[in-house]
């Protein structure tokens, strides 16, 4: 195996020439905390290698956003700076390669008023419209990654000491990036067919519903829309025609429900990190697609505040298959970070779907909405799988298939 | 004495208290290295305790720095991003407080090719045209004061491992900011009453012109415009008729000449660090006040481009008196660093004249010109002292008064 250096070296190209796939002439935005200065270096070097036009540094200090939620004046949550809109709308616009390097500890916001971080949510969301509809639109590359902060490494390794919990999840996250052989380009590119075969077939079905349970409470039927299909794997930017991984690691194939059609009651089966807090215990009831009760064991009040954030927060945006036996998953290890855990389970997102219908580039809200695709400024996964999930499906000339068996996928 | 963490609280202190004298509901912009978040978040802090409304960060990397100066597309240093204009302009004229954490390595940009250095001063210079003009006006409060990096100490300290290099630089600029004794804001205050007498002195003199002298080379006639008055410690923002503390260390008093006055040559007495390269042997021969030649043992390319950037730039916008025996100059440390070495000694600066002119508050760049004020979107200030300089000053009525003799002021 090679060593750490070989390795992060192998994962900052994995980054740069899959994740974003960067081409000769493109602009990098990259964000990443001031303490992680020297990845962030790392991946700008591997950007300008590549014939990157230049790279615009978009910092972030765990320690200064938590101070500002604390302690700044209060209506300065109820707006966006223009200049702060001006570069995510221009850049997007650009189609720059966005990177993402994010190493934020889940529990920064612990304690902060949920009410302060909902106003920012919905004035950010406002502000930066252009540049959230580019992204789920894929007309842009972009891509997420990790990077271990000692904080949220300490969260997930609360027994190791901080080297040694940093060493550990930085091996979980080469393992989940297929980074082990210093060949992480061609093994991710690997991954990505596999996820890629799944969708042809779930394609192939073309499910009207599907339904949901297991022993944890989770009894949920979801209407796909009239047109949907699933994606997986590599996307391509519709700006440049290439090719790029938006999430690195990624395990799930996905869809969106529609908007109206979703009915039951979900349980999650793992907490979440929610805008900085921890939320343990979610449990949604829908009615026609609205989310009529919400209750948690723990950070109820975060939970609440984020499916409030306008009408579209308490819809669902995304329906996605990750099978209970996933090397993130058979890790055994709750990452509290929803790029990991949301690739070691199935699970819905509420908030903005991403339009995977046919026919929506292009279109405008009111279309999109008619059409089943719910709108929002907020996206949140979660997730409900377990090992005795089952998921039925029911094709538009009724047979009833089996999708997930005991938690995997019937086929 | 206070120790090493005592200092620092209180430093930090200053900056916030006197430095930008930060008042209730006022933003505070940061800009800072991302090696020096320790101490930046430390400032923000302090602003919240202040009453802060919010603390906007303006993070920089010497080595992201270096490496777009090196490998981005060379057209990007032809324009400057519009949300980066919208940045500086809009909270400039917002008032907000403007506190810069200097710890760049002097020599950061050395090799860097000197024209992608000049074409992106000029971009920037045009871009950030509001934010410079407020900030010469001092129409919203700033600071500048220094922070070691690594960089920077070693090349003070050339002898010293790094660790004692960086506490010893430290250690210097406590002193140098009268941050010794555990009350930095009342003996910072006591230092600015000193200079303010000698800036009484000089404006009773109302001189029509300066005579430089020294053996080093330097026989230089500088006219002062009519008008003039000379400045020095704290000054007051016409926006919230605050006092400030624009930088931290201070030892000058200054005024501006005219901008067609100045005949002659002048021999830089230090090196100076300028855009991220270092020039020795500075010598200027000016007629009619414009730079008719010059030249340098070290970074002369470097220092005609930047005397180049625009007509101004080849003209000199500041005259600035510092005893021989100051603080800084005994030391008998050269810093590379402006903040200090200016400190240290007598200077002049070529570029872009501070409007130290009774009248010129709200006047068009076509009137200042005629009142002899100069106009550039640079400043690079130079350093002239020597043990040995005299100056000598005509009045309006024909007296010729000793200013400095031996490098001292002469009263």
């Amino acid at each position: 195996m090679p060593d750490f250096e070989a390795l992060r070296r192998d994962y900052v190209r994995l980054l740069i020439r899959e994740g974003v796939r960067l081409q000769p002439g493109q602009r990098l935005v990259l964000s990443a905390a001031v303490d992680q200065a020297d990845i962030a270096r790392a991946c700008a070097e591997e950007a300008y290698n590549a014939g990157c036009r230049e790279v615009i540094m978009n910092w972030s200090d765990d320690a200064l956003t938590r101070m500002r939620f604390l302690r700044a004046e209060s209506d300065v949550f109820d707006t966006c700076a223009p200049w702060r809109s001006l570069l995510y709308n221009s850049l997007a616009e650009e189609g720059a390669a966005w990177l993402f390097l994010d190493s934020d500890d889940p529990e920064n916001l612990k304690g902060v008023d949920p009410d302060r971080i909902r106003r920012s949510q919905v004035a950010s969301g406002k502000a930066v419209k252009t540049f959230r509809m580019l992204e789920t639109s894929n007309g842009f590359p972009w891509c997420i990654a990790a990077v271990p902060s000692p904080a949220w490494a300490r969260l997930v390794f609360p027994d190791l000491e901080e080297t040694a919990a940093v060493a550990r999840l930085w091996e979980e996250i080469f393992k989940a990036a297929r980074c082990t052989r210093g060949q992480a380009v061609a093994d991710w590119r690997a991954h990505s067919d596999t996820l890629q075969k799944r969708v042809a077939i779930l394609n192939e079905y073309n499910f009207k519903s599907l339904h949901y349970q297991n022993a944890l409470g989770t009894d949920l039927t979801v209407e796909l829309p009239e047109g949907h299909f699933w994606a997986g794997g590599a996307e391509k930017c519709t700006k440049n025609g290439v090719e790029f991984s938006a999430n690195i690691p990624t395990e799930e194939v996905f869809t969106l429900p529609r908007r109206d059609g979703v009915n039951g009651t979900v349980v999650a089966s793992k907490p979440l990190a929610l805008n900085g807090n921890i939320i343990e215990g979610l449990r949604f009831t829908l009615c026609g697609g609205k989310i009529v009760s919400l209750s948690a064991r723990r950070g109820e009040d975060i939970l609440r505040n984020a499916t409030e954030v306008d009408e579209g927060a308490s819809y669902f945006g995304e329906v996605a298959l990750v099978p209970y036996d996933s090397p993130i998953s058979n890790s055994g290890v709750l990452f509290y970070s929803t790029l990991f855990d949301e690739n070691a389970s199935c699970h819905f997102a509420f908030g903005d779907a991403y339009p995977c219908i046919r026919g929506a580039d292009g279109m405008d809200e009111d279309a999109l909405l008619s059409m089943g695709v719910n709108q929002s400024i907020t996206h949140v996964d979660f997730m409900v799988g377990t090992a005795d999930l089952s998921i039925t499906g029911t094709t538009h000339d009724g047979r009833v298939v089996p999708v997930f068996v005991n938690g995997n996928f019937a086929f």
